[in-house]
């Protein structure tokens, strides 16, 4: 091997300074020329081969070097999920900014680790849970922590309950015999259920309640569902609303659910991973109400706020229950009073995490820059949109409105003719294939009472209305070839 | 409020692009600057009260806008943590690199969500889970998962050995009144204990057993206890060997562990936070013996390969058993076979997370373009720095040695004279908040047989063998300043 351990200048600094700064540029300049390219282009295109085989080689025990690593990514940067193009519709994403880029940039640089200590990327992380406490009314005492997304917010959040509901001692006996119960909607994130399985309650644990028309958690079938399982012996502990479903933006009646947590004394989550940060809008905010009467709140920066991949959070009422579930720092993690290992409480005090990067700079900055009125105008329009969408879908008698519209999500269907009736769900899930690979535009595909439906989801700040209209048109197209082609194939 | 969701320039890209891109190469600038200044400056300053002001504003309604942002985030520039410092010592932090720098600019305008689908970065991260599965020699059906850190991966592997030990059927009863029990040495680190927390056991069922003179687990023990608990008609499940102990940098005896477990049936998990990556040494790798025929690994990039902040790993070799511990996809997430939502399986399936970002390029741009032998070039040399330095405790009366050095710790102590020998732990603690705060060096503590330790972690591309001798001078001249500052408020 040609490197040697004695060498002095072994390092992974350039050796020349001006190279990799000349280097970093250039990828600054095709990254953010990308960024600004992506609207004209398509949205998704299949990753070629020649791609692939980049990322298809030995593991390097020399390395490749500089310029093919750069070279490579920059061959990489059209081959996105689609999420930066004003036609992407499919599942929840957000859109991200080329403002978060800069902020990413000076993150990198600093290659903190937020798992705790004194210094300067600490106080931005504070800034922002201080920012989300006033966002949703949350008291001066409660706590918060930057994560990855909404389903590492609701472990975090249910380990709170789980173990409040313990009195803490299932922190080091486990959960044991306890028979512990919590409630949600029928339309709730799979997160949910995933946490309780995680948390060693098993997913059988979170009932179902059944929803309304609205799609909303019938409140009633809750509390019968609650004295039903009391009476036969188990512990409730919780209920999880949701605020804004992943299937059709239903905001459960958080509200009633919050006086339902009350008298029962259940913890009150709410998952508001994309819908929370409605409050930003007048118009929106009084369907939240009760929300800021949760014991926990999850919810995504990278969603509606756009902030580049990824940065979730959680909210919790009490910081005591919070750290009580989190705390236990070993011996070499003792913080100081002075010096760097000073700043208690730490961050690793309420999550599981150790070693945490500094998400929180872009979310500041996305804050900071931005201001809130703009991203509640954004949500408007968002939800406008789906409106739009849906009036657009019901003037159409070759199109079928699967739910009504309740934030930004507008589920429909093209109806196939009578004789391929049987093969409904066969055209609606070619169909969005058949966008997919044209580029024209990315929705998703999902199920409702048993039916498949093409599902556009709109947080895109970069959407406009033509962009729909365009978008129907090529969904009326594709269908028409779609059916010619089944036709010729039965016939 | 003067934004109206109505007009159509509403957005969060920039109306001027070349003001934009103006802004992120000034950052860029200054970012690579403050990295290369680094070096010659302290390693850690207090963070000033002007700094925190301006991380303590009002939440912003309408946005402070870009230039106020950028100046931000340029004056907290030089207030990380200190780990891109040659004298950093503190913890088990990597440096960092400029060359992820340049890897986060495309991360971040991409803003891909790696929860799935079929798409460039997918296979990126699928590119860096072959070489992880060729470095450890993991066999084709393993798999993997990029994570936020060794935190994170250590509750994955251990929550596939929970549920497989349980047929899987953990996951919708819960853990309920199993009484599984694992095994791991009294050196372990915390983040171990917190997944038994986190996945519903509690950290009482983790066993502690005793270490040998060298800090290993004595494997004698570990059978004793393992008989005693099957006698006891518990459930042993799982065995956690630690390649590179946190305090002192020990590596278990590998080999006999994964014959323990083999005989036992019990998953053997080894955490490797960063002692794993001593493979990547001729010297040392003979030392890990035996992790290749481990369960699962769980280690980290950000800390022995310096990939900037944060990225770890979880290498399983069941990818069924890792697989059924976490698939279950909701109709929403169904996935295609041609299009956008092709690509099975899905990174979702195999950890907590369902939206993820693009880790995996900074990842792959740093195995790429230095190759595998020069981290281990890097690695032999901070394992001879700490050889180096416990050499120089040994031949300095004035120093103790408080532990044999295993790999790239060294712990020592500045003794305080016969007179002030019930301040021994407090002159300890005080003179690493001296040096902290004078900004040369920047070690951490910990305690050791119930005494406090100067510990010494050398997981630093940066550091040459003058910055130790220059640290062990400071240590030298602070210690001879506290104790006559001592002297005067005793006597
Ligand atoms: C309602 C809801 N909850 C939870 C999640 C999961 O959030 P994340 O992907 O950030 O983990 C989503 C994602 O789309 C969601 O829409
Ligand atoms: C041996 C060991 N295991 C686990 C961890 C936790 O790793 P992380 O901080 O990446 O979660 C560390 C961190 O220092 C460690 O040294």
């Amino acid at each position: 091997m040609s490197i040697s351990p004695d060498d002095p200048d072994l390092t992974l600094d350039p050796s020349d300074w001006d190279a990799l700064r000349a280097r970093a540029h250039t990828m600054l300049d095709a990254a953010l020329e990308e960024m600004q390219r992506k609207p004209g282009g398509p949205v998704w295109q299949e990753p070629p081969e020649a791609l692939k085989a980049l990322f298809d080689r030995d593991l390097p025990v020399e390395g490749l070097g500089p310029d093919v690593v750069s070279q490579d990514m920059q061959a990489l940067l059209p081959h996105g999920v689609g999420n930066t193009h004003p036609r992407f519709f499919g599942w929840v994403h957000g859109s991200g900014t080329p403002a978060g880029v800069v902020a990413e940039i000076a993150a990198a640089a600093m290659n903190a680790n937020l798992g705790g200590r004194d210094h300067g990327a600490i106080y931005v992380e504070k800034q922002v849970m201080r920012w989300c406490r006033e966002l949703f009314g949350f008291p001066e005492g409660s706590s918060g922590l930057i994560v990855s997304g909404t389903s590492m917010a609701t472990i975090i959040a249910l380990k709170a309950a789980r173990d409040r509901a313990l009195g803490f001692a299932s922190r080091t006996e486990g959960v044991g015999a306890a028979r512990l119960v919590g409630y949600t909607s029928t339309q709730t994130h799979a997160c949910v259920a995933r946490a309780f399985d995680m948390l060693g309650l098993g997913s059988d644990a979170l009932r179902r309640v059944p929803v309304n028309a609205a799609y909303e958690i019938d409140t009633t079938a809750l509390a019968d569902a609650i004295a039903r399982d009391r009476a036969e012996g188990l512990t409730p502990f919780a209920i999880i609303g949701t605020a804004g479903s992943v299937d059709l933006g239903a905001i459960d009646d958080l509200a009633a659910l919050a006086r339902i947590a009350a008298r029962e004394d259940l913890w009150f989550h709410v998952d508001g991973a994309f819908g929370a940060l409605a409050v930003l809008s007048e118009q929106l905010r009084p369907r939240l109400a009760g929300m800021e009467r949760a014991d926990s709140l999850a919810f995504d920066f990278h969603k509606w706020m756009h902030v580049n991949y990824d940065a979730g959070f959680v909210l919790i009422r009490s910081e005591e229950a919070h750290r009580r579930a989190f705390s236990d720092r070993p011996g070499y993690l003792q913080g100081a009073t002075r010096g760097l290992a000073a700043g208690n409480p730490w961050p690793v005090e309420y999550g599981p995490e150790l070693s945490r990067g500094f998400r929180a700079l872009k979310v500041w900055a996305q804050i900071a820059e931005f201001g809130t009125a703009r991203f509640g105008a954004l949500i408007d329009r968002n939800c406008a949109q789906a409106a739009y969408l849906a009036d657009a879908v019901r003037a159409d008698p070759a199109l079928e409105l699967m739910a009504p519209v309740a934030l930004n999500i507008c589920c429909f269907r093209y109806l196939a003719p009578e004789a391929m009736a049987a093969e409904q769900d066969h055209l609606t899930e070619e169909l969005v294939i058949a966008l997919h690979l044209r580029g024209t535009a990315a929705p998703s595909t999902t199920t409702i009472n048993g039916q498949k439906a093409i599902r556009v989801n709109i947080t895109n700040h970069r959407t406009g209305f033509a962009d729909l209209d365009l978008f129907l048109e090529e969904v009326r197209a594709v269908a028409a070839d779609l059916i010619a082609g089944m036709g010729r194939n039965t016939g």
